[in-house]
């Protein structure tokens, strides 16, 4: 199968899944606490990340899929073929509003990002790509992401992130024209690929930036971990996602 | 012409008014400052106004016009009947998302709110309705907004607000269950009335709040001016406007 026909083959995946999605919103949705009252999983996390579990077992059985809500593999070793899935990126958002979330997916080989989907379902915006295929939104290539300066563009950020000047984020976006709360990392980082904000920080899970990450370098923005570690897949991170010009201005900020 | 008819007729001026933008959208934008880098106009904020006042011109030559770009009356007396148009509200959204902004109009009669429209353009969400007619969400009436507490609402706020803890903002948001900054009145207002979220504070013009608080009085939520001082349309106040019981427990935090 071409990279080309696996593309396809997932982009299906993703609208069924949407699909799915929106049906279940029609019900109550079983809401659980994980960590905390603002750390929110449902029976439709579960269900959506079930599904993709089921197509790519069904399709690649010697892959390794790490899922947010656990029903994948115990990855510890990106070597091979990995599935990263975050079947509803912005629970609480999902929960409260019934609108403001992502299914998102990624493929990485070796450790390297392969391809990655990111779907903001209400909207209808799938934004998806991979290495060397380009990047677009639906149907439409995008292409010259602007690079936009932190003092003539809006930001996203971490509301704790923020309050607390982590990271000097709260320096920065006072810097930038406009900071906005989204509560969702899919749209914080859709937004900066559409070039619509300079950068988007936040404390994010592997599979929270996993796609974001792919479609980010094959347009040539840039994503780092605050804290200085390597994006290894493995763990919790405050990240930096920018243009070059944003983020040539927070490094030296922050240096 | 009876208050259902008069309703009719303007809903499909805001929609003729949300397909002009919509279009205009496909061309480059003409953008000034006003008073500041984050505080713009654009050539399509003034069509939209002009737009509005033409249909209200020509069907109600007697009335009194409030536009945030100045191009109707100045308006100081709130006798006889009175429009206040928002033409395109969040226009840094608008300039730097081409998304997320409404267009947004009211009818006022001796100070009292009679009418109003929020229109989310790029969603298609019309909000609308009025003293003794009810509200809407496009064709779907709104009934019995769920009383959303504090602890359990995602609330939107102003960022500078927010920052500087003015009239306890950074105290009532971070009691919430998640903080939002949109950076457009009619979708934090919107949000209180689809009962997604428990509050929404932030600095407001009266073409800002006007639609809002028809909407919101015709189905019991609270907005109030943060300084104590009334809501006369009359100038630029610090609002709240949230559900009755984080209303209740917001005014025990400020007292």
């Amino acid at each position: 199968m071409s990279q080309q026909q696996m593309v396809e083959e997932i982009k299906g995946w993703v609208y069924e899944a949407g699909e799915n999605i929106k049906r279940k919103l029609q019900s109550p949705l079983i809401v659980e606490e994980k960590t905390n009252k603002s750390d929110l999983v449902t029976n439709v996390d579960k269900e959506t990340e079930a599904f993709f579990i089921d197509k790519i077992r069904h399709h690649y059985p010697d892959d390794q899929i790490l899922g947010e809500e656990g029903l994948g593999d115990h990855v510890t070793d990106f070597s091979g073929r990995v599935w990263i899935i975050d079947p509803i990126d912005g629970t609480l958002n999902f929960v409260k509003q019934q609108d403001n979330f992502c299914t998102m997916l990624a493929v990485y080989e070796e450790g390297i990002g392969q391809m990655a989907f990111i779907y903001e379902v209400m909207r209808d915006e799938l934004l998806w790509g991979g290495k060397g295929m380009g990047v677009y939104l639906n149907e439409q290539v995008i292409k010259d992401v602007p690079n936009i300066t932190l003092e003539k563009g809006l930001i996203s950020v971490n509301t704790h992130m923020f309050l607390n000047n982590t990271y000097e984020t709260q320096t920065v976006a006072m810097k930038s024209i406009g900071v906005r709360m989204i509560g969702c990392a899919g749209i914080g980082f859709k937004e900066l690929i559409k070039g619509n904000q300079n950068a988007y920080i936040s404390n994010l899970q592997p599979w929270d930036y996993a796609p974001a990450k792919v479609l980010m370098e094959e347009l040539g923005l840039k994503m780092i971990a605050l804290n200085g570690e390597p994006l290894d897949l493995r763990q919790k991170v405050p990240i930096l996602g920018a243009t070059p010009a944003a983020f040539a201005e927070i490094q030296t900020r922050q240096n």
